[in-house]
């Protein structure tokens, strides 16, 4: 069932013990939902408990690693930044048909979910930030280093098209509040380490274009990570590379897992919807950025791919 | 001699022939203040021209395609975002010591107008949309896209801890007002010219790190320009690079003049004013964003370079 910002505020204030779940392969947005909301359910005195299927990555250590969790069993479990219910990668077994509340900006949202908050025209951060002020809960400098953290991730660091007035508004009522905007930018978007500095290289030099120039691809394998002493978790900045060249429409990242089979990250432009892409594959997302799992190698994923995109060029 | 936003309102008002002179070299943040304030001029049915040493960039049409000058005799002359006489180019064969008034956010301004309007803490372009508001012309779409450009690459997309507030709230108003945030910063920030590409992979693979991995220098040298199609104009987007590499403090890029001298642009954190480095070679900046120019090749550019920040990191 669908609830607006007052329901789901009501709905959360009733509760003792809460559970919130992000999506697996957490990223500043979901890590920021999930933390920021924690945050101010703390203040209300409340248990809550913040978990993800994988591990976080270091540089989001300034996000909880002051927050210490308590024991108690959850009487309700809230996802934060998630579409489908598989995308709580293992957590999904557990949770799985349990998940009393979502809240999630993310058209191709499958109502999972007892009750769903999904506003699809704001970052997600954006709806934890409209829930927070209507818990009436104050918002401190940690809950707004959260919430700014995941409004600048989920818009590229305000550059895409989906940032709007509001969100800016809400960015410059979280810098005020203490979110220290140089420090997190500085973090996410200007920080590379060396391993990272040599897998890109390594990805970019075996980028290639199909379809006239207008799918660009970028094949992310296991030995790269080798070679470069890098892993997974650093891959998150390589997919908007692949959407840069001019000419480009339509950007796919496919990155090997360790069992052979692999994921596909999709960006485009206006003309073709990512998250139509995504869907033929059992995938979700926006319309300019989704992604989909492939049960087989990367060379197949790959031909596949771009076949479907060639299709929706035409 | 400075002045407030009331006053610079009130002798732009005075005024119906205005030359406005941007920086040689122009970049997004100069042209937006130009062009942002010629289009308020001509509204108040003034006589306005914007002119600079050297060619636009063919992606900042947008800013002013639409616009044709008339023939006029200045009889007023601005200078925007301009820290120096000398940054004009060949402009300041012409202009050096009759500029009445220049608007500019550099704290190295060497105040060389009769009249300086010197807001340290904003973009420029902030400065020209409360000159803007003052002179009490409505922004359009076009004025606001101006603004949002010069605002937006000024602040690297509101990443540097530069961007206040204000900046992301004047930013929401000027989006309400038409600028098309989406496309401006799809062009400034997510378009790689193929040309540009290769001399990236060629420029990057030269980086070379200095004083314990803490000074990342690139050199762009014209054999570069050769080997890849790309141009001087292209390397804008280069700078920022040196600076990402966990580690880093200060990020060098040298660019090779046909002529065999060099211009270095230094990228800096907390640790070393980048300002300070450039006066010592008679240029000028930000604390964390300045230039200077070279009489010398790039190899004793560098190892004058280096060796400075040495000093300054001890």
């Amino acid at each position: 069932m669908k609830i607006d910002v007052k329901e789901c505020a009501k709905l959360l204030k009733e509760k003792d013990n809460i559970l919130i779940l992000t999506h697996a392969h957490p990223d500043g947005d979901t890590l920021g939902c999930g933390f920021g909301l924690c945050r101010a359910l703390l203040k209300l005195g409340k248990n809550v408990r913040v978990i993800n299927a994988d591990e976080i990555p270091k540089k989001y250590d300034y996000l909880h690693n002051d927050l210490k969790f308590e024991d108690f069993k959850e009487d309700y479990v809230v996802s934060v930044d998630t579409a489908t219910e598989n995308l709580l990668g293992d957590l999904a077994d557990v949770y799985g048909g349990k998940i009393n509340l979502c809240i999630d900006h993310h058209g191709t949202n499958t109502n999972y979910a007892e009750k769903t908050l999904l506003i699809e025209t704001a970052a997600a951060c954006e709806i934890i930030y409209q829930v927070i002020i209507e818990l009436g809960v104050e918002i401190d400098d940690k809950i707004a280093s959260c919430l700014y953290t995941g409004i600048s991730t989920d818009t590229g660091c305000f550059r895409y098209a989906s940032s709007t007035p509001s969100t800016y508004r809400i960015a410059a009522d979280l810098i005020e509040k203490g979110a220290d905007n140089g420090f997190i930018n500085r973090v996410m978007f200007e920080t590379k380490t060396k391993t990272y500095v040599r897998l890109e290289r390594l990805v970019m030099d075996g980028l290639k274009l199909y379809c006239n120039d207008r799918v660009a691809v970028i094949v992310v394998t296991q030995d790269m990570y080798k070679k470069s002493g890098s892993n997974e978790q650093e891959t998150e900045a390589l997919a908007p590379l692949t959407r840069q060249i001019e000419g480009v429409e339509v950007g796919v990242t496919i990155r090997e897992k360790i069992d052979g089979t692999c994921k596909a990250s999709l960006r485009t432009f206006d003309k073709v919807n990512a998250a139509e892409v995504a869907k033929c594959f059992g995938g979700g997302g926006h319309p300019q950025a989704a992604a989909c799992r492939f049960d087989c190698g990367v060379d197949e994923a790959l031909e596949r791919i771009v076949k479907k995109c060639g299709e929706l060029l035409k």
